[in-house]
């Protein structure tokens, strides 16, 4: 039986012709990542060996976006802590305050994933470069501090669920609405361990900033991974970033899928996920008459250069509704600095949103933006989970950028083809 | 004997021909400032009174900026309190985040505040305002309540001080500067309970951004306010930005003041406050080698634009050295707008700064910057007592926007004329 884009991966880098779904396999490494809450965890842990150097410094990315710009003393130190160990090992890809963004808009920007590639980090939403076409997935901090010392990690081999997307979508439907619309029918267990396979003609229809979103969401399904094949755009981007060879991996013609779903984008709509669940969607027609009280545009999942333009698009010449707080972070510095030079930031801002430095901020309740009790938010992130964003008496809508932007202006949930 | 221009205001509000010195008043007051921290407690002691209204809704002012965006619950839960407060009363000028800035930038930018007024505000950097002529106090929160409650205060006259400022400072000399050089002549106590009385042909080579600096850090003298005579810089600036008719107050020819001092800006170098007082005063040239981590430039102090285009001037075209944070905080969503149409925050970018909403953020370390143990970091802010930026052991130098600039190039703190 032949074997699915992931497994092919998981197999090269195991050093092993053909793998199973179940197997388990040690395979090498082709980068570890951290960011500033999981590190800290895993110095710790990789401390207790002895070792006194890393596998590979060129391998380890440590990314300090969670709780910066320095949230509190413990945000400080913890960062303090990273940044030491950072210099002690050598480890080339640190990135400080300035140099650096959210660590999943960061790392492909900078070339640090390329199809092919396997890459554990640990945080969740290291399955964002399945857009690239790598193996790509999230581990504790402790599988961390194993991939730091020996560059290696065991797996079990995911099975894989296949998504045939077709067709082009409408103007306002992106890569946000195509995974909330997958995670509403599978629900937010419906891919557990597995990987997540996108394929079919609809994917020339979808940007690598909406694949890095569909990717990223993966997770939020339960996937071990979400994949992409490798493309002309693909291509394109990794020429722009790259900064060491790639390899293509695609599926068997015979690969087994435990599922095959079949999506024709033309029929989506936007789509927005009801608290407290990624899965609990409806479509914005179905949506109703929801207030929000903050309007969230960034992170891992939509913090893109072009989430900003769609934003600008919207809000430009328009006004933020009186009372509505909108708060916007760009995924990078580069990211910023792009969105400037389109005046994307000067539309944001003159039209009422205030824009933050690059951090994953109010996503996970960190801080830039906690809701206080019984406050919405509608919100281009990935998770609503009760007491996500603050309170636990508090709401997370998650939503395209497009419907958040478009809701800035209404103060109430909203159709931006509807403004 | 004749009045000092911060007693003339006074007996003008209380409806008084003349005051002296140690006097107790009551008076009129033209504005009430809050903001989240401190106004939280004044609505507590306003609700005490069982009144449902304000002396006056559009005297009021409310300004959520310390610790906003939301940093935590408690944060969140603060704001919606008084936003709350704020709906229930009617208050004309609550600035939510978005329409909002660091109080002391924010409130003169609105034209709230104009010559010869008297005003209060729930925050110790208040004395702001006497810039433009205005006599102008920070207050506790009790204070606060009182004055929403009733519109009137009582005060002590305070005596003054007479600084005579002469002739034109040099190129890398700024308001702070200059006020640290005073604070640093008379100490952290040197003006205890007085008024600070700025005079002297200097003047007309200080612009109002200087001068809001230099009245700003009265308080670190110990002054109960800081009050510039009202010119025709002072008068451009009213009239670009008063909503409401101002009166100009001038010194009796025969005012008392306790003491004068005369100042030649000419010979004034870059100052900088060494831990732990703003006193602590050395000249560039005296400094050493002082290596920091982090470089912050914004705050009430020196958030405005002409100290974004300082910072600007100096780090365009050049790189934050290695190692390095530079945080930069935009005085308001006004100025951060200006900023970018002029250019300056896509300079600060690109040297690898970072630019995040208005907010007080780490000057009083609240957050968005908060320095770990051993971390020394150079600030445009106002205080640098012991843990002011975060860990009890990190320390603070205060110094101009052109300092911080040519630091956060070096990474060690820097006399801007030998960059």
């Amino acid at each position: 039986m032949g074997m699915t884009m992931s497994q092919k991966i998981l197999a090269a880098h195991a050093g092993l012709e053909t793998v199973r779904p179940g197997q388990l396999i040690e395979a090498d490494l082709d980068l570890v990542l951290g960011n500033d809450v999981t590190t800290p965890v895993a110095v710790h842990e990789f401390r207790k060996t002895g070792l006194t150097r890393v596998f590979d410094r060129k391998k380890i990315a440590i990314v300090p976006d969670h709780f910066t710009p320095n949230k509190d003393i413990k945000a400080a130190e913890q960062c303090r802590m990273i940044r030491e160990f950072a210099r002690e090992m050598g480890i080339e890809h640190y990135f400080e305050v300035g140099e650096m963004g959210v660590e999943h808009c960061l790392i492909p920007e900078q070339g640090l994933a390329v199809p092919g590639d396997l890459i554990i980090g640990a945080d969740s939403h290291t399955c964002t470069y399945g857009a690239l076409g790598a193996f790509s997935t999230g581990v504790g901090s402790t599988d961390m501090a194993a991939g730091m010392a020996t560059g290696r990690l065991w797996f079990k081999v995911p099975s894989a669920l296949k998504f045939v997307l077709k067709n082009k979508p409408g103007r306002w439907v992106s890569g946000k609405d195509v995974i909330l619309h997958i995670i509403g029918m599978i629900g937010v267990d419906g891919a557990r361990y597995k990987s997540m396979e996108f394929v079919g003609d609809g994917l020339a229809h979808l940007s690598m900033d909406d694949r890095f979103t569909i990717a990223n969401m993966a997770v939020e399904a339960g996937a071990k991974n979400g994949i992409f094949p490798v493309d002309e755009k693909t291509v394109a981007y990794v020429q722009e970033h790259a900064t060491k060879p790639y390899r293509v991996y695609e599926p068997d013609p015979d690969a087994d899928y435990d599922e095959e779903y079949e999506i024709d984008l033309s029929t989506l709509k936007p789509t927005v996920a009801f608290p407290h669940l990624p899965s609990n969607t409806k479509t914005i027609d179905e949506v109703g008459e929801i207030p929000v009280d903050q309007v969230v545009i960034g992170s891992c999942t939509n913090g893109r250069l072009s989430d900003l333009r769609t934003a600008a698009q919207i809000l430009k010449g328009r006004k933020v509704k009186k009372g509505v707080r909108v708060l916007v972070f760009p995924g990078t510095q580069r990211i910023y600095l792009a969105a400037l030079r389109e005046g994307i930031i000067a539309d944001l801002v003159e039209a009422g949103a205030v824009v933050s430095t690059p951090t994953c901020g109010p996503c996970l309740g960190g801080h830039m933006g906690i809701l206080a009790k019984g406050e919405r938010a509608v919100a281009t992130t990935n998770r609503n989970f009760v007491g996500r964003m603050g309170h636990p008496e508090s709401e997370v809508y998650l939503a395209s950028p497009a419907v958040a932007a478009a809701s800035a202006v209404t103060g109430i949930i909203t159709d931006p083809a509807k403004l």
